[in-house]
């Protein structure tokens, strides 16, 4: 199946989250356009997460431990493990998870 | 765990395609550096795999139809659906798959 991501609808799903989701059998794709200063708070899931830090500056919290994200760098998050997150700059982020989250349907 | 792209080795795994290799738990991340012209024959896998256009342009035959992407489109490839691959530009693509691909460990 085809996607577009130039027509894809966006919604905020945190303050300053704008993010558009393609949802495969096994796989959610979250392509994040993010604020400057926004942050989610520390939380963990059963999902599996790779970060992909495509534009700008992310701090990234793992375990009570930061982590600066610039682009080309890519963090493997795995399920149940704890994490927050802060934007330093506006950014562009791509969220790969597996399983697919419902909760982004 | 976290990686940068500017520093991981990449290997050519069919010729023209230089890939580098992210592997988590539940999915592989594969990022593609191809040489116009390059191809990859008809094939198929049990791994769900999508299918991130980053730059350039790629035609993608699903099943013996031809797609042409350009950069911003996504494409979900089912688990054993097959499909082959053409490098119209030198292009760059994201391809993502679940399971795991032991063969590209």
């Amino acid at each position: 199946m085809t996607y577009d991501l130039k027509s894809l609808p966006s919604r905020e799903v945190f303050p300053g989250f704008m993010g558009k989701f393609i949802h495969g059998t096994t796989m959610t794709f979250a392509y994040w356009d993010i604020k400057q200063g926004s942050t989610v708070p520390e939380h963990s899931h059963v999902h599996e997460q790779v970060v992909n830090m495509l534009e700008g500056e992310f701090e990234l919290t793992i375990d009570g431990l930061p982590h600066r994200l610039q682009p080309g760098m890519v963090f493997t998050i795995p399920s149940h493990v704890k994490h927050a997150g802060r934007a330093i700059t506006s950014c562009k982020i791509l969220d790969v998870f597996s399983p697919v989250r419902q909760d982004y349907q």
